[in-house]
């Protein structure tokens, strides 16, 4: 596939009036400006499947997919169906509904260890959640994590506007070295209510690295949370935590599970969940549980399930990352895909990182958005050919490079 | 109207497996179990306009529109046409959209004192975005709150689950108060970063409070932050700072602002929001800024400019509250409804508080309800024949009474 003319006027005139009116951090993670810089478009205009049009019509396959939410595609029939027919319903209201027990059931027979569930909205509300009830119920204070959490104090220690008492509490330990684990419990201990472990991170686990998390967590007297908020429902429904055979205490869930609304939930322990403590835990919000959200929750869960959408993601997204590699690796570029099918992360080295960038713009004026750091994701709109399409996009821009 | 029977067999039998699955802190603020036990329902199956159906079938006007969300009605038309537009162009992005800027114009223009805009997903975020804000521009760690901000850790000291010393961060003060709140300035000088202060409470603020509140946290270096999150789009669309005619720095707004989606947004100064501290302050979420969100809020301005709809929920509350406190009043019945038209708050005293909620059951028993203790809210799909059968049903229920 040829070239396209890649005009980004109407993203840059859309991003010089950003300043004059919006907060910057309430989407730094889209990091807007500085991937205009790079050549990125900077503003969609619309988005269908697995593509999304940029406000200058340029047309791009997306492997972002709004980092991470769209599983079954944009504007997906059978989420749109069902949330529309409970919106004639209402959105919120001022009891519970039953769909809130409904999907707690479908939970609880789809991923295993998942005996009791709370909805929020947003995985960083899930994580926070998740934190507060292991405090309760160890009444400890202190928290190991270990990756992204969301942006709530206790999850951006050392953050601008987040006070460095707060950022205290907060322990860090790299991915992978349950050495450090151990270091950081014994060195905290009596102390630690709970380890909160993104569980798939670089390439994924070392062997047996989950299991040890909760293990030395329960040797010392903390729970452990596992951050499923980007593997749920696509490396398995229940995440790394499933697919590797792990049981944590209390799994937290977002993005995927909603295809886009901000619907997120915890699942977990009765023991814990259940406890006199856990259920007097305040955690509440006006959204929380709503029904939209459990709607798209529902129909997510069966469209996976009829379509064997977890295999899928897992066969095309080997496919990309095996392909890629090896187009790339034959042309002697660093950029590669590592990690899960799933949601494979670009890395590339530091002394051809400018070819590896001019080779994703070439990508992208061809029509494919291949990100140059972070986790990407697939989904059931993207197809086969999609991938050859892809795969072959990468092969063309770096004879580009020349 | 007459008392109608009034079975909540289906929402016990529900209630019942709450506790098996479902865990109780994500929505505590229903207290579904102790309305349940004071004879109200537990499960709402639908809603539209003014009313919803209980999961027994009972019919209510609803005067808690989902804790505050709900301000044109369930299932508005206009708002349910501009979403369902949206969805089809999808729900969520890998980059921003010309909505935000869109709607963010559209704030600037509608609320005082609003230069700059930021959006998030519920109204606790939105919150906890100004007090991130504030403490990042002042580079101060402890916050003065007064009135409910929601379930983060700062909003909620001496919750179980919250730390003690990051509990130590948040000061309160009583609501209309300003020699407390210019000790607790004083107590803590150098170290505020921000007053924040639910604009609303009780029957309002007493006179030139808001404006002192702002002075006072000025005098000290402090910003002020008006918590509108159940006050905006209702007393006026910039809540009780612009009916009152009082610039904060920050103001936060939630639930009515979408008619029952859950986008949030914060306004205020561009010398503080656009200020290089503020703009690389983190505070992401997948879901903010979610165009769908965006679009019911369009919607919701444009129809309540449309139908002069902060003044009829005025005038339509305003009925309300003189009428039932007539009614009760004449009846030597301690229950009344005071504060301001659009968010009538119910008091009553402990003498006669079993007579006043046996009035309340009478009122559900005829299809009305209204709150104990709650502040409530005004629609407009409220008609002036539904607040005149209101007030003919609790004149009617307390003549049950004997």
């Amino acid at each position: 596939m040829a070239r396209k003319h890649h005009a980004l006027d109407k993203s840059k005139a859309l991003l010089d009036r950003y300043d004059d009116i919006l907060v910057r951090g309430y989407i730094p993670h889209k990091n807007i400006f500085g991937m205009a810089e790079k050549g990125y478009p900077a503003f969609v205009q619309r988005a269908q499947g697995a593509r999304f049009w940029d406000v200058d019509g340029n047309e791009y396959l997306d492997y972002l997919l709004g980092f991470g939410p769209i599983v079954l595609g944009y504007d997906n029939p059978a989420v749109c169906e069902a949330v529309q027919k409970q919106m004639a319903d209402g959105t919120v209201y001022s009891f519970a509904h039953p769909r809130e027990l409904a999907v707690a059931d479908l939970l609880v027979d789809t991923i295993p260890g998942a005996e009791m569930v709370g909805f929020f909205i947003g995985g960083s509300a899930a994580t926070s959640g998740a934190v507060r009830l292991s405090r309760a119920y160890t009444g400890r204070d202190k928290v190991i994590r270990c990756g992204y959490h969301g942006w709530h104090d206790w999850a951006r220690p050392e953050d601008v506007g987040v006070p460095k008492i707060v950022s205290d509490l907060t322990l860090t330990i790299p991915y992978g070295d349950l050495d450090a684990l151990e270091s950081c419990l014994k060195a905290h201990d009596n102390q630690i209510a709970c380890v909160v472990m993104e569980t798939i991170q670089e390439s994924g686990p070392p062997d047996g690295f989950l299991q040890g998390c909760v293990d030395l967590a329960h040797r010392f007297g903390a729970l452990c949370v596992f951050d499923e908020t980007k593997v749920g429902f696509r490396v398995a429904f229940g995440g790394a935590g499933e697919y590797f055979g792990v049981v944590p205490d209390i799994a937290t869930f977002g993005k995927a599970c909603c295809n886009g609304y901000a619907g997120s939930f915890i699942a977990g322990k009765k023991e814990i969940l259940g406890a006199e403590v856990c259920r007097s835990t305040w955690m509440t919000a006006t959204a929380h549980g709503d029904p939209l959200s459990l709607a798209a929750m529902e129909a997510v869960i069966q469209e996976l399930k009829r379509l064997d959408g977890i295999a899928y993601q897992w066969k095309i997204g080997d496919q990309l990352i095996g392909g890629v590699n090896d187009v790339c690796g034959e042309a002697g570029l660093s950029y590669r895909l590592v990690g899960v099918g799933p949601m494979p992360r670009p890395v590339m080295d530091d002394s051809d990182s400018e070819r590896c960038l001019e080779m994703l713009r070439g990508c992208l004026a061809r029509g494919f958005y291949l990100h140059p750091t972070h986790p990407m994701f697939l989904s059931l709109a993207h197809t086969e050919a999609d991938i050859v399409a892809t795969i072959e996009a990468v092969r063309e821009s770096i004879a580009d490079l020349g």
